[in-house]
């Protein structure tokens, strides 16, 4: 079984932004010598997550606010003491969600359901460039 | 290394149905050549999700409070907007919660604590049955 | 593909107790055959879970409380009439985060981003000794 280590790179608007990845991911299935197994993702950071979702624009704003209650950006974070960056909601909202996610493929095929899309979610402040990666 | 992609079919009634799928989880080992690795599990479909619990009554109805006050049903979604099916705290819930998990096993047998069985979270407003995917 | 079963025993304070095990993840890769590839971790026990975050003391703080707000200790919880042993938040805490994270690795070091670590939680009401599986 060979492993292959592949960086994707995302380029965010942050700010939870959410960006479906599920071509990019399909898309690394090409260079694999297996048609059936699983990708683990991993988010390099501590201020990003993984999840799936049906990706549509209402749901993506509904997401957004789940969050946004979870972890309000305007509320005291100790956190702002430490660097004075004010992204301490980001830095919670990613912990919760998680920075792992493993899908599995059969055929070269990602077996997600019909409206289930897998979501690269930058909760930090600003633009990044991130790495996600993917075996 | 032999790599099985198995379908576990659930029946749910859906509302934040919690299921105990450990005993199905741990009959699948029975075909698997291996006597030691891990179950990677993945949810097709946008809202249900995977975690593990102590399996008991009385837990079942304080993790589905817990869900109701993460993203309540009776609260406004954009969502609803889109399909008009009213489960946007489905999505919510789900995507919160995630579609994979990894259980390692040991001599055939589930490497889970004495309190700790593996869920499957429905969502979704009724009814369904369900694919689970596991390796 | 040689797997290996590891425990790792934490021993924790609980009540949303936060460890930093990201030295102890990586000292495992020393006995691993692989170069390449990934570790899932797993929770052996229903009140503990894992993820990654920036491990500074203020952002602890603020991890602790979004917990506290999202599953508070002092709320009534029905798994309270089961067993009397008061710890039903640390019950949901658990469920909600997750107990399995899986890590890749690089030329044996972990893929981590440089403020990334990562953290067992142990949301139990007093210290316990936990096992931590690794493959």
């Amino acid at each position: 079984m060979k492993l292959l280590t592949t960086y994707l790179k995302i380029s965010t608007k942050g700010n939870t932004d959410i960006i479906d990845i599920t071509q990019d991911v399909q898309n690394s299935l090409r260079d694999c010598s297996l048609r059936e197994g699983q990708i683990p993702l991993f988010v390099q950071g501590s201020t990003g997550g993984l999840t799936t979702m049906e990706y549509e624009t209402n749901l993506v704003k509904d997401i957004k606010n789940a969050f946004e209650n979870l972890a309000p950006q305007n509320a005291d974070y100790a956190h702002h003491i430490t660097w004075g960056d004010y992204n301490g909601h980001s830095h919670v909202r990613a912990s919760l969600l998680g920075p792992s996610l493993t899908v599995p493929f059969k055929e070269k095929k990602l077996t997600l359901g019909t409206w289930q899309q897998i979501v690269f979610i930058d909760f930090d402040t600003s633009h990044r460039n991130r790495n996600l990666i993917m075996h």
